[in-house]
């Protein structure tokens, strides 16, 4: 088991050189954002993961959470981390002043968040979720279902849950069940079976608030036709106080390949009261609106994830000797690091983390200027970016963090495969993440149909330039030119499927969706060496300081990413553009 | 959990078309090899993979092996199974006759394995570590160690170990220390702990033989200073009855990622007693000739365990309705099936699944040529082939299985992450095959290094002609040319990069090394091209027959690859030829 070291100095020069934190410090939103405040108390924030939440990571992947006469107990020591997450304060860090918040902007919060979810994946999942929870309410709750949720929310002292999923009902949401019955006292009485619910009991905290989608009597079939409600685990009375139980069963855990410690939930509700939030059959709406930040979370995960996993294979390799290095004294062994193909993987690892963090920072700058920059063109292109980065930073590190932690093993060799040197766990864990809040082939499907049609095309057109303009940036710096040349070449690619796919997207649709992911990778690895390409002008920028051997491995991080990574982006270029007609040559019953 | 369907009929097209096993049966040291013969057989073979080693495959993986009170229990059903496979006569169909082998070809036996493999990794991993202690012992062993062990190995009765790795010698075999110390009767005296031993102990076999690489008092250090000792667990008499128990000591058993029914062994030997085989200090060139075969049973296991995945993965696929497909009635669900995406990683699965498949075989089949074809020329040209292509073998089909397995897992969505479903094991079993007998990296290592420069690159440049040579057939065929010109290209490609790094390694072989990997998954794709291009012609060419369905279906296959797959290579080509430099640019103490 390998101690966590926060990546502090990575994470204060993505959010300086990448995710703008200057600028947004100036937004009247954010009053207390000033940048060296912020990077002081992540240091704060580091440490506690570090020394508080990260020791338990492999405690709770041995002990799993287990339920018992229908209670659900998290593995040893959990319950004490989150009592002190809880104290201190990190949790509310990016919420409203007025709700007791610290009125931070999105991308603190994701700066926080990714120094817990390295520390602890399993452990990170239970906020976040809660989060979603909060941003639901603040939304679209009513004033007095903020006056009795928003504040223990907001300090963690309950947690929330998201309640989609039923057996019938995945990726598809618009076929859930789940029954809501208005009664005359305003409330609702919710009946249904509900699965994979994150996180859906515990013993961390007092309340736990669901947020359950379900039917009205007479509402519409499909997406239009699902409400949204809060059925918290014990009621709330009127003064805030709990209640009485609510009728929500846990009924069972799944047994998962990974986040053994996350309780994932089969939930039945049986006639148990609920709160309508906002109007009746705008359920998904509300859902949607959060799930921008859900997915983007997902995202973070796969950074984080990766992250652990590549610091335990730095740490492994530059220990374990085995063979001999070209040019090492014949008498001596080598730390493995020494040979080339362990370097190589090392570099991939590192290089892909550094182009997904970069990413996820970026998509979350887009949510804090879509909100709150003063001037609403702003706001409105922000919005438009959003949209677009978000199935890709939702997809495209998560599918990293696979290959990463895949890697990670690899590193290790035999070592790896076996469960003790931890490194299995950051490999089971990191499945997870390409498939839940929505599959990466969701994703695909969202940004080929629904996002690259955004202005007829003209929101993908626009980011593709400002990526080409970094490359000429690139392209006119001696020392960063290759970097410039690989960037050009895979957005001219990009650009390529982009104009391909939205040509097949009014002609036959399913030959655009047949290439979606492909095309979701492409934008990816695009988007990643956009945003390496610009840390490296930023860093080389600054070089001739106190800081050039910082500076000079972001640059060679660059430089790594755009040789032997970017290169793949042309090779997804005919899977994107091949149509659908292959994919079905085959008959179903001949597969 | 799903049923094993051995695809028979897609082996016994390889072994028709792309094998060759109509021109093996023509040699002398195979005179019952008759194909149609041969078909009947796997269908028996087929038959009792599936009913009898398959059902155990899940329950292996709850279950694990057990060490209780220094011996190793393995999981409910194991020894009936083991003892009808022994019973079958399935493990000795590739030895020779007089040892009550069946004289088949070695891609007979490498049809056999995949049947057993795919039904049950874990299972398969016991006799195929006995056929390389039969196939040491026919090479090397002297008349009378051969006449003590070689039936009760070649009739599976007994069963055999390779014990190589210790802590401190693992990719770094020469570095190994365990003791052989010469005894007047001519055995030695062996001290020494030996790690990762694969069916290290078991309580499915009357005796062990382990084949243990120890060094004699006098060796020279590394590889040159190895010797190979036969050490019984039970000691055999001269008159091949057993003897008394030796010292060796099962000290634990490793918690592993994956395939948890095979008890990989921690052995302590302490004076024990052992043979040597063959002469002192040969110990690892017996190893390495040996290699061939076992490197090349690992590329099966990937083609296996992918292929228990794709079944898997068809079956949920359609099964599962999940929204409505583009063109489906507006008041149905579909089967996943029929969305684009899913049909997507469906095909890639099965696509890469024949690719490796097709590889692996034409690896075994060089083995045969190699050692039995009447002409000493051919025999030669096989032993070169098969010197490049196992390296190939053994890394390709091994990575593609952790990608195809993981799309296993996606395509099941949610379900996927759940251990109920059968495919997390797939995931977990398929993620040790790119490490053992020879991480993929030392596979690539040994193929730029050693095999590349095979007759200053000419056998490898022969093979590249050879694969072009297939693409201009292609060509030529209205309805294969895309696939001729994916080819081509990849071909382009992978010549490119063999002429670079041939130069490299003459320069500096550091920046060969850097490239080795990318320049192997170059040749492992490109491999997989032209025999799926070969496929499509030997299917094209049949086509007007009784088999039309299968033989389209083949085409398809290809032209998948062709269009989806092939195109990584060239994005590839930057990494191989990168060099070392980049590497290196980031010190180790910062990464």
């Amino acid at each position: 088991m390998t101690d966590y070291r926060p990546p502090l100095k990575d994470i204060e020069f993505v959010l300086t050189h990448v995710a703008d934190l200057p600028s947004l410090a100036t937004f009247e939103a954010f009053p207390y954002a000033d940048p060296e405040f912020v990077v002081g108390a992540l240091g704060e924030a580091g440490r506690f993961a570090a020394e508080v939440i990260a020791p338990l990571n492999e405690v709770g992947d041995d002990e799993h959470s287990t339920l018992a006469d229908g209670s659900v107990t998290t593995p040893t020591g959990f319950r004490e981390a989150y009592a002190a997450f809880r104290a201190s304060g990190w949790p509310a860090v990016a919420f409203p002043e007025e709700v007791g918040g610290g009125a931070m902007p999105g991308v603190v919060a994701t700066a926080v968040n990714e120094l817990v979810t390295t520390a602890n994946m399993a452990f990170s999942l239970c906020p976040m979720l809660t989060y979603g929870t909060v941003e639901l309410l603040l939304t679209h709750g009513s004033d007095d279902q903020k006056a009795r949720y928003l504040e223990k929310l907001v300090s963690a002292e309950w947690t929330g849950t998201m309640v989609l999923t039923e057996a019938d009902a995945g990726s598809d949401v618009g076929a859930l069940t789940t029954k809501a019955v208005p009664q005359d006292d305003g409330t609702y009485r919710i009946t249904g079976n509900k699965i994979f619910i994150t996180w859906g009991d515990h013993d961390l905290a007092d309340n736990i608030v669901h947020m359950v989608l379900a039917r009205t009597p007479d509402a519409p079939p499909g997406t239009k036709g699902i409400s949204c409600f809060i059925v918290p685990k014990f009621l709330v009375n009127d003064d805030g106080t709990l209640g009485e139980e609510n009728h929500v069963e846990t009924v069972s855990l799944e047994s998962k390949l990974g986040i053994h410690a996350s309780p994932t939930a089969v939930l039945a509700f049986d006639e148990s009261v609920g709160e309508l939030i906002g109007e009746v059959n705008q359920g998904m709406r509300y859902m949607f609106l959060m799930m921008n930040n859900a997915r983007l979370q997902v995202g973070l995960q796969g950074v984080a994830v990766a992250e652990r996993a590549y610091q335990a294979a730095v740490e492994y390799a530059l220990e374990r000797k085995q063979g001999r290095a070209v040019g090492a004294p014949k008498t001596e062994k080598s730390p493995i690091v020494e040979h080339p193909d362990v370097r190589r993987m090392l570099l991939l690892m590192r290089a892909q983390i550094e182009a997904a963090r970069c990413l996820v920072f970026k998509t979350a700058e887009a949510i804090d200027v879509s909100h709150h920059h003063p001037d609403e063109a702003e706001r409105t292109r922000a919005a438009e970016r959003l949209a677009i980065l978000t199935p890709v930073s939702k997809s495209w590190p998560t599918d990293m963090s696979v290959e990463v932690t895949s890697l990670g093993i690899q590193v290790l060799g035999g070592m790896g495969y076996i469960e003790e040197s931890g490194m299995p766990q950051h490999f089971r864990d990191a499945r997870i993440t390409p498939i839940y809040e929505g599959t990466n082939g969701i994703q695909a499907a969202d940004l080929v149909a629904r996002k690259l049609p955004i202005r007829g095309g003209d929101a993908v057109r626009e980011m593709l330039e400002e990526m080409a303009g970094v490359a000429d940036r690139l392209a006119a710096v001696e020392d960063l030119a290759p970097i410039g040349a690989a960037l050009h070449d895979a957005v001219g690619a990009l650009t390529e499927a982009s104009l391909g796919l939205g040509k097949m997207l009014m002609e036959d649709p399913n030959d655009a969706l047949a290439g979606a992911t492909p095309y979701q990778d492409m934008f990816g690895l695009t988007a990643g060496g956009w945003l390496l390409g610009l840390s490296a002008l930023a860093a080389h920028e600054g070089l001739g300081g106190d800081d050039d051997e910082f500076l000079a491995d972001k640059i060679a991080t660059a430089q790594f990413f755009a040789g032997q990574v970017l290169p793949r982006v042309r090779g997804l270029l005919p899977p994107a553009l091949a149509g659908a007609g292959g994919l079905f040559a085959i008959p179903v019953d001949r597969l």
